[in-house]
């Protein structure tokens, strides 16, 4: 047994609150965390790697891993599945390392009651304005208005589930968020539930208590 | 309502696992917080000052606090009454100011069942092993043998109900156990249900979302 469990780290926020950066961040200051890769059975695009960008699966073999309960969470968009295969997660928790999910709010749900909920660490990350949201997502400069426009509209969809988290961040300072994302993420991992290894350590002080009184 | 309402940070641990030494340094650390001062009905000892060092209190008034849920927990030791009292605790939590209870076992129980025990952190203090135990309550010089054969004793008890708290360390070295208790603080601080003044970020929100699509 290791000394620690690993968390499962759920990032959720509207587009343009800076998850992404954030998560970036996270994988950058502890790069034994690793990123929950989505499964999908929609075709992969130009440049997209295999088990980099998505797992892509065959619809028949997506569908036997979640009746069989190997995925945390999964949705139907657009004709297309997508969902987190577990066995990985499993593997790396056991193994004392966090994974990182990027998802939103119905992935979050479905996780944080799943049969890994106990070792759930959620974070929704909150624009400071709806017009600094607007302003972020028109300066990539990489999207149409129309695009813009849906992502505001599914942005409010998002937002509105903020209360289903563990902890909420208003992204005013990036600097700042990930400093206190940081401190969640370290704090989490001194919860008694994420330490195996106490019990040995109880165990041995047990074993000198019995050795005093012999 | 302020932005932040305030946790219930309960200490224990055995006698000379550090736990009091680790209280000083939180209050120095931020002098907002508050220690909660417990309620006696055992006569003052030279030099005890009502207030600070308990709040002195006639059998018949605390007895009359408990049956009204004025205590948060209380117990019944050597044929004299303790406890904490609710109201200053209430009025702290809701000016966004935590309040410290170095407290035992049965006391963190109560409060985790309390109707505070929403906003309740809890953390045991681990000694690194029960020698090192019985050789800082050696090195106190200030207890007879007979003294220090008793906490050794009740520190079994105590040990043993460690599986009951949110947060658990093991007190290696006091400057690394202070910085992991800095870390829990300052996380368990931004929990959603820490965070009243959340909502009206999110009000304000969707109100920007309303004019926009009005």
């Amino acid at each position: 047994m290791t000394d620690r469990r690993g968390l499962l780290i759920i990032l959720s926020s509207p587009s343009g609150a800076g998850k992404s950066t954030l998560s970036k961040r996270l994988l950058e200051w502890d790069p034994s965390l690793r990123f929950s890769v989505s499964a999908t059975t929609r075709a992969p695009r130009p440049g997209e790697v295999d088990g980099k960008d998505y797992h892509f699966m065959a619809e028949e073999q997506f569908k036997h891993d979640v009746i069989e309960g190997q995925m945390l969470e999964h949705a139907h968009v657009f004709g297309n599945f997508y969902g987190s295969p577990m066995a990985p997660v499993q593997a790396a928790i056991e193994a004392g390392r966090d994974v990182l999910f990027d998802i939103d709010w119905q992935g979050a749900q479905q996780i944080s009651n799943s049969v890994l909920r106990d070792f759930v660490l959620s974070v929704f990350v909150l624009p400071p304005s709806i017009a600094e949201l607007r302003r972020r997502l028109e300066s990539r400069g990489q999207d149409s208005a129309e695009v813009i426009a849906k992502r505001m509209q599914k942005s409010w969809d998002e937002i509105s589930h903020w209360d289903g988290y563990d902890y909420v961040l208003v992204n005013d300072d990036l600097d700042q968020s990930f400093e206190k994302l940081r401190t969640i993420v370290t704090a989490e991992r001194l919860r008694r539930a994420q330490q195996p290894g106490l019990l040995d350590h109880v165990r041995n002080l047990q074993k000198e208590f019995e050795e005093i009184s012999a």
